[in-house]
């Protein structure tokens, strides 16, 4: 039996990368999943990353981060592409190397150590970065929730911006970037020329 | 102000650790504590470790573990050392090498990496390892609870004993190496006259 394929979506918040992604996952009848907390460890793990009074390093951030990803994809991405369904992910392994090491300052070779941990030999057949300036990103935010990144969150999210497109270049597996500030549309038709090379 | 003395106890259970753990604990007025567990987040942790219902892969026990680790260094372990007082642990990172890494087969270099981001520089003066052949602690646990390890459980429990030793040898920082057969007594003089060394 053919293995489902495995696509990731990466970016910063407002970047659109949800939107594509769940839109992918059912026009091709694959399984949408997200991290962190698509797994009943998950929800906890989640629970905790976003509670305010539990400060946490960005080190056991990443940690809980890998933690919650290893169970992930031993739980669900894995069985799911060997039962030929494919699986599109809203984050993966690359969201902890741009946020807590390029974003935070973690040591990326140790990270990506613990990320062989949790993922083995599980990688991403592909995965779409789309890319957005912060400031876009930022305006986006303020026009959709009445919110805006504060100002020494825009450092950070430069960084993780930086970071993704470095990633991009160096991971060592197949990423492609989209440029973020087109349309949706025009988006999508840039996924869907890139997705038609894929054996899908 | 001078550093608190971190002092921690590994071996298998039965092997008497808690018990010495506690009492020098005791006598020193130093923090006792253990792992996995003593945090919030920790308790989660050991919940979903002791939950059967939550079948992992031991690279997502080794990673939780980790996890739980970096946060109790950060939050107990660290704060109280800085306070001058000093900490006793009942398991630390070598129980994470010894189990998850001798035990279960997972990566041992990959599992140093991530344990490195979870202690960072906090390392311990002194590991002390009550070794203990693991039929004798068999039957201890037979005496003590109705309970043997299964037969199964016993190959795994030699590898994580010879685990410890190997890493006792090789671990690259102080270890001290007690003969668990020996009484109470015994054991505890000499682990007495071991600590007699450090600059308590």
């Amino acid at each position: 039996m053919t293995r489902g394929i495995f696509l990731v979506f990466e970016g910063i918040d407002a970047s659109g990368k949800s939107t594509q992604a769940k839109r992918i996952a059912k026009e091709r009848d694959a399984l949408f999943t997200f991290e962190p907390g698509d797994t009943a460890v998950g929800k906890d793990l989640r629970r905790w990353l976003l509670d305010a009074a539990t400060p946490m390093k960005p080190e056991t951030e990443a940690l809980l981060m890998t933690a919650d990803r290893s169970h992930h994809v031993d739980t669900l991405i894995k069985p799911t592409l060997e039962s030929a369904k494919s699986v599109v992910a809203d984050r993966f392994y690359a969201s902890t190397l741009a946020y807590q090491g390029y974003g935070r300052g973690v040591d990326l070779s140790q990270l990506r150590a613990a990320t062989q941990l949790a993922i083995g030999d599980c990688l991403p057949d592909l995965t779409i970065l789309i890319d957005l300036p912060v400031d876009v990103a930022n305006e986006r935010r303020e026009r959709n929730a009445k919110d805006r990144f504060e100002s020494s969150d825009i450092d950070f999210h430069n960084r993780v911006r930086s970071g993704y497109l470095e990633l991009a270049k160096t991971d060592g597996v197949e990423w492609f970037v989209v440029d973020g500030t087109k349309s949706e549309a025009e988006v999508a038709a840039l996924i869907d020329e890139r997705l038609a090379a894929l054996p899908w």
